[in-house]
């Protein structure tokens, strides 16, 4: 089955010590879109001004992505720059320029409204409602976000969060939603807002998710070097319900197997700047890790 | 088959902003030989004042410990005090009080010499290392340490680590010791060391095993709360040597099972101070805990 990904289609440039990388590729909804292209089929939606190179639309092209909810306005596509240290564990934003994101609304082709799978990438949970209140009856509903919106719109986040079936957050967003310092003692607390399955990210510890069916814990893959872990819980969450989606049978007979695949398709992300790894990536490299990863965790 | 397990026996002032724990049983020996001594018989050695209370002789005891090893000198027991903040996450030492430790050689009964399982837990590398040149070709031989050791007696610990089978440390003594930020890369660095087995441990997020069957990556038992981290990573170890040393069939066939025991034993380690809740732990705990574990990584 198909997955609808809405999130933000970005230029990103990254500064390292060593290298400028300028309007690389970017945002939720590329990286997840693009990882959940090894799995299944995908309806993007996004917007991007006219500047947007068509190298990046060839690259969507290139994966499969269905584009008719792309929408292309005048103006600028969204632009974020940032600096990572010597180090590459912190990074600081440079700048945010909005451009035609400022005005974004979600408006879904009517082919799109009955895609089964939902992914509703990080991007203002307004939106991420607004293209919910467009599906009709969708399978299953996950939904990512980041601090600033527990920050500038948590009511509108809570709203939300009440509607899906999957909500995917990082370990110092769970800890800041619940005022829980323990990922374990917050887990009940985030399944009282609402959704049935949740997941902590906790970058390169791996991720937990809560469900009817207890805990798992899921390992990262473990990586000798990261390059730029931009975009990696994008490319998780989109491997993640790209496998479920392009699976068969019940959700929660595929989820912990989903995690997997979603761990190494973000280990993809992690080795290269922008997308510039994940998109040389085949999905027999993806099989070849998740091998890896499970023999990894086999006792 | 039994282990000898060498470390620090102290008393251990805890200080938390609820309440004052003075002159708990603890020391890296005692943690690990309790946690070992639910799966095999343990030869401790060791060094107690004349001060050394009777009721923590009496707990040795009814775990089964073999005592002819714990010497009693003249004079006080090792003594270290620390104070918890509020979210009980750092820890700062408010004293150490050497006492009989400061002369301690750790001469072994003869009929401990033959052990067939060795436990170097926490204790000055050349103590280690005098352990070792006394046992006749043991087994298995594992050694842990501390940050302190890699500060002011790191060619001791690089003499001993030569000699192990198998050497423990944390992610940040990892990191110390070969300015390898990435735990992945410090691995290949630390065999470069001597030991055929590295584990690296880190707290809350599990731990990793490298060895000649490939990496595998353990799960810490999650925990709703932790009272009291202190002697979890000694547990860790003790528990898996015990285990180790109490299984049948060959070493490389049993470290990732042992691994899992000895996460376990951690977990209840870190559920009350000292060792308060570990020694009201049984086996039949344990047996359930692992269940729960090995049911929390399934794939």
């Amino acid at each position: 089955m198909s997955v609808l990904i809405v999130g933000s289609t970005a230029l990103d440039s990254i500064k390292t010590p060593k290298a400028a990388n300028p309007k690389l590729l970017g945002g939720s909804a590329s990286h997840a879109a693009v990882a959940a292209s090894f799995f299944t089929d995908v309806n993007l939606v996004g917007v991007v001004g006219e500047d947007f190179p068509k190298k990046y639309t060839a690259l969507y092209h290139r994966h499969g992505l269905d584009l008719a909810g792309l929408q292309v306005k005048p103006g600028k596509t969204f632009h974020w720059s940032g600096e990572y240290e010597v180090n590459m564990n912190r990074r600081r934003t440079l700048a945010t320029e909005l451009g035609v994101f400022e005005t974004f609304s979600p408006d879904l082709p009517e082919a799109y409204c009955a895609t089964p799978f939902v992914l509703l990438a990080n991007i203002a949970p307004a939106l991420q409602s607004h293209v919910l209140d467009q599906m009709r009856r969708p399978r299953f509903i996950a939904a990512d976000t980041m601090d600033l919106w527990l920050n500038i719109a948590l009511k509108d986040l809570l709203r939300l969060i009440k509607r899906v079936d999957l909500f995917v957050l990082n370990d110092t967003e769970a800890h800041q939603l619940t005022e829980e310092d323990n990922v374990v003692a917050a887990l009940p607390k985030l399944h009282k807002l609402g959704p049935k399955y949740v997941i902590i990210k906790k970058g390169e510890h791996g991720s937990i998710l809560s469900g009817p069916n207890g805990l798992f814990v899921a390992p990262a893959f473990p990586l000798k070097k990261v390059v730029d872990p931009t975009g990696a819980g994008d490319s998780f969450v989109g491997g993640l319900m790209g496998y479920l989606a392009g699976s068969k049978g019940p959700v929660e007979t595929n989820l912990r197997r989903a995690m997997i695949y979603g761990s190494v398709t973000a280990s993809f992300c992690c080795e290269g700047f922008g997308l510039n790894c994940t998109t040389r990536t085949s999905r027999a490299d993806i099989e070849k890790r998740v091998k890896q990863l499970l023999r990894m965790v086999a006792v």
